[in-house]
């Protein structure tokens, strides 16, 4: 089909045949409202249908498969051999060479004592081999929820001075963490920590890394008086303040180490192959660390050490678990918040390494998974714990085949609280520290950063935003701050929908936009606007206002060209939803256009669309077929066809 | 166009020949992000671009064009005719007649002294008349706004022990509600205000209709221990706790003159002709009962009284206005919410008859216009006042031509101040409350609640919830929980966005649903789907689940026919917007799409789509002439030759 220009050069005849082709719009099959509501339900919580493999089996058969539901492990264990297991001893000896030290570093970075790192190494992995769907996800304390669990119980409570309390706080915030996981994931509404856009987690690790390699610069330079706030600042003048502190056989030691295991990161992230020599660097410094410092008695010469440390197993904890007093309402918060974020984190390994490996991880259940293991954890003094990013990698590089890797790691840590811990007494602060700055310096991710720079401006201020309100304010504060930022990007984005003019692109019946397509023409008296948006009550006036300018720009080019505006056409196919103020501003409109003397017509609504226009009117003004098409080809091709006619039957 | 089922019918020519008629897709023009920034900031602040009548004006022109920006007095005032002036005189008679009963009934339910409400229609309508651009709007009190003042500031202190506190409470809350609104209206943040759906306007202005009313039982039943509360609950126990207070001649006296007001505005309603029967019911009730009250002397006989009345004009009072102190952040508190209530009744009343006589009203100054009314307002003894919807109905349908009628109620209620304030000593308060419940019970509009039933289900829940938090809750409660739903559903949308599974309509090259047009059919080996909404952080993770879960639909069905999925189209014609983590689910999807052995094809990516998927993409993977097509016709007729024209050699 083709348009011409000129209005009076064409045959009737080649009109009549164009008004041959044109389809009706019919409205979608109707459903009720019970139904429309379950649909909506169904794709709102169970998009992913975990139902489907329940259809159409035996009664038997179901339960069988609601166990192995509930239990990943039933389902992989039947068939587990040992060529495998061979596979996942290797994987688990490796990330438990990894998760001791870890641990202890993590527990002193949550101000927590060093034994509860071990704890939570041991008792959570258990949990989640058995409830876990991931085959790679490492289990076991965290870099930031421990950040973060340490600098916001610390608001209230000093883990110095009352290290009971903040004991009792920790666990009592792990708890409330894993119940609400576990009710996230129960409730399916693990759609919350998308909210959490990568451009945010991108800023706030690499801010919360840096406060956490910040924090480990008290045991670096072996300071004893240092500050316990977190944000770049205090922490700097304290550094500075202090400067009689520094004991260069602190730092000497320190210096030595972290280049020996960023040395050691580089070459593993350079050759996958060579994981080992990143997964091994940490235990290695520890154990030469501890007999340099034995050997030379050198916890006289200003290296702080461990300490002499509790043997055993996990203490029961429920006994300490506070759901009174004046600090419920901290714990609850904290809670939440280091919750969602283990939570990120954890979904994101275990959905990243299912992808590698090509198979399925049901986000909804991970979540269920690690809450109760958090909500188990929490009364065997274990604190809050996820799968752990850096870990994971290792176990997937190690050769894990199954969440058994998780079960080898949490035999050798309890072999360790049982029989080696004596001989950490000698360990100095300072690995611990070199341990955790090589381990958060992966959190930060500079190209990932450029990317978003090319990419989206606004999501690299959101990501800025994060990143300078984790440094400058604190980390909950920046985290906020960007989640709010992104969701007034959305609001903004719905608030100012576009509109766009669309042209024919000659020789076709297609309409795109003009500013894009070049050589697309507009077709005199038409006015084809497109609608790039549903429409509501927060952007319905200004979509009305918005329509109203084109006409009026149209009419004042018009004005020079001298042929009048006959027919607004508004292409609804972009507009997937509609509400009750927005089906209100189509009746002002055609009412508007009317007294212009043009007529609006509507191009493919779409099936909700349609069925709320068509109930809000009760006139029959929108589903008239000479002002409602299939598309906009046949719209202008029967439209100039009308016009051409009554042309001509005026002339006659 | 046509697509054959089987695949072996046609020529190989014929295919060829659709391959010729393929149009690129081209990336938009370039534009440097200053360029795009500067049109995002236009679109979201100036969508009505109000400096387009300064272009190309000669500088003294564009001076008087300002002046008449900021005061449109000085645009229609030098048009001003005597013709005018008469119509605009009987319209400024009859809404002082109704302005003054409902001042001082309004600044009642305010809990203020009656004559506040005599002020606060005497300055600002002179206000509003210099400044203003509406030429309908009838300034003054209104009801809803009186009573949100009236009950958030008697949650801290009481009207009755300390009303010189009270008073300077409102005066400042004045203050903010008009900063507030100017601020918006300058910042050009009106669209704020768009975020109270139509759905909460009608829920909420009924449950207020009914917490007015039921705080008018006081009055009406002549009840002296009445509660402070303002909930449905607790009123209605205090009303039936102090049933031997009912005194039988209010009862009486109110009752009449309720059914007196009821009928006269049933008639005026019925014929808009007769709009002065309702406009001049209460100040007619007001005379009759007085007049009752003087003859019988009824206030000894339990009908209670206004009471003796100061005379004068407005006194000043800036120096009442508090800006520091405890109530500081109730103030500011209050002000906001009345503030955005009234401004949002300001606005519609403009709009709505602004549309009537086909004018335009600029939402962002008249914001600042209110916003100054008010700020002058607060320092002339005046409490919040905005254009009202009864009265400036009552003032179009009096023949009002523009803000002079304003003008002439205001010098009227300048008159009633000084000399006829000691008439209004004997008015019974049974009256005042008769005035109120005549006048919000146009507030309930129950055949708007039937339409927006019939035309969104979750809008009425919106709706019910904004009308049963305001009666069992609070007005601002109720309010919030409504506007928090609506937003709550806007981002359920963007979370759960649709993905429609496309068909062709036989005989033609057009593609729609399914589900909606049952006529469509599938195309062998292809699996058309098109994303109906703008892909960011918080759909991406659930469109890539949702897609996969289309194309295992796809192979399971397709495992019983026998032919296997080639080529997902995904039609982004509907995709408005994305962002990174939208740009990076494309790669995952194309990485899993090639792993079930099929092609992963796009049509029509818009603009800035196009843009920042070309950005991401460094390999041009999505760029590729054979997976991008302008539209599904062609990308199914060009992909359809390409697999017969490679099993042809095949054979060959």
């Amino acid at each position: 089909m083709e348009y011409s220009n000129s209005s009076n050069t064409e045959q009737p005849q080649t009109c009549l045949e164009i008004t041959m082709e044109v389809h009706r719009v019919v409205p979608p099959p109707h459903k009720s409202t019970i139904h429309k509501l379950k649909t909506t339900l169904k794709e709102t919580f169970f998009p992913d249908d975990p139902l489907r493999q329940f259809k159409g089996q035996p009664t038997g058969k179901k339960w069988i498969l609601a166990a192995q539901y509930i239990f990943p492990i039933l389902q992989w264990g039947p068939h587990y051999s040992l060529g495998l297991f061979k596979s996942d001893i290797v994987a688990g000896l490796t990330i438990a060479s990894l998760a001791i030290p870890q641990g202890i570093s993590y527990a002193k970075l949550a101000n927590l004592p060093p034994i509860v790192g071990l704890y939570s190494s041991f008792v959570p992995p258990l949990v989640y081999a058995v409830l876990g769907s991931s085959r790679d996800l490492a289990v076991g304390p965290v870099s930031i929820a421990s950040l973060i669990l340490g600098s916001m119980l610390r608001q209230e409570v000093s883990p110095v001075s009352d290290p009971v309390l903040f004991l009792q706080l920790a666990f009592t915030t792990t708890f409330f963490a894993g119940l609400f996981q576990a009710s996230l994931g129960f409730l399916r509404l693990g759609f919350i920590i998308d909210f959490l856009s990568k451009a945010t987690l991108i800023g706030f690790m690499a801010g919360a890394a840096i406060i956490v390699s910040l924090q480990q610069l008290k045991s670096l330079l072996g300071i004893t008086h240092f500050t316990t706030k977190m944000g770049l600042v205090p922490v700097l003048s304290s550094v500075f303040h202090n400067t009689e502190e520094w004991s260069w056989q602190t730092i000497l030691m320190g210096f030595c180490f972290l280049v020996f295991l960023l040395v050691a990161r580089h070459v593993s992230m350079k050759r996958p192959k060579l994981f080992w020599v990143s997964a091994g660097a940490p235990l290695v410094s520890v154990i030469l660390s501890t007999l340099l410092v034995f050997a030379f008695k050198a916890q006289h010469h200003g290296i702080s050490i461990i300490g002499k440390l509790q043997e055993g197993l996990n203490p029961p904890s429920w006994n300490m678990l506070q759901f009174r007093g004046s600090h419920l309402g901290l714990s609850i918060k904290t809670g939440l918040v280091t919750g969602i974020i283990s939570l990120t984190e954890g979904i994101a390994v275990g959905r990243t390494f299912a992808a590698l490996k090509n198979y399925k991880v049901d986000g909804n259940k991970e979540m269920m998974a690690i809450g109760l293991m958090n909500m188990v954890g929490s009364s065997t003094s274990c604190y809050i714990t996820t799968g752990a990013f850096s870990r994971s990698a290792v176990n997937h590089n190690a050769g894990a085949k199954s969440a058994v890797s998780n079960i080898v790691m949490s035999i050798t840590v309890m072999v360790t609280l049982l029989f080696l811990m004596p001989l950490f007494q000698y360990t100095p602060n300072v690995v611990l520290g070199a341990i955790i700055v090589s381990a958060v310096v992966g959190l930060i991710d500079i190209p990932a950063a450029c990317q978003i720079w090319k990419i989206d401006k606004f999501d690299f201020i959101v990501m800025l935003c994060a990143f300078f309100g984790v440094i400058f304010i604190s980390v909950q504060d920046g985290l906020a701050m960007a989640v709010g930022m992104s969701i007034f990007k959305i609001l903004l984005q719905i608030t100012r929908p576009k509109t766009v003019m669309l042209g024919n692109i000659p020789g076709t019946d297609i309409f795109r936009d003009l500013h894009h397509y070049k050589e697309s023409m507009k077709i005199p008296g038409f006015l084809i606007l497109s609608i790039e948006a549903p429409i509501n009550f927060a952007n319905s006036t200004y979509l009305n206002e918005r329509i109203l300018r084109w006409i009026e720009e149209y009419e004042a080019e018009d004005h020079k060209k001298q042929s009048s505006l006959q027919f607004v056409v508004l292409v609804m196919s972009a507009v997937s939803a509609i509400d009750t103020s927005g089906v209100s501003i189509f009746k002002e409109l055609k009412k508007t256009v009317e007294k212009k003397g043009a007529e609006l017509v509507l191009v493919n609504p779409l099936g909700e669309v349609m069925e709320k226009l068509q109930k809000s009117d009760e006139a029959g003004d929108f589903m008239r077929p000479d002002c409602l098409f299939l598309t906009v080809g046949e719209a202008v091709a029967t439209l100039t066809a009308t016009i051409k006619s009554q042309v001509s039957n005026h002339v006659v």
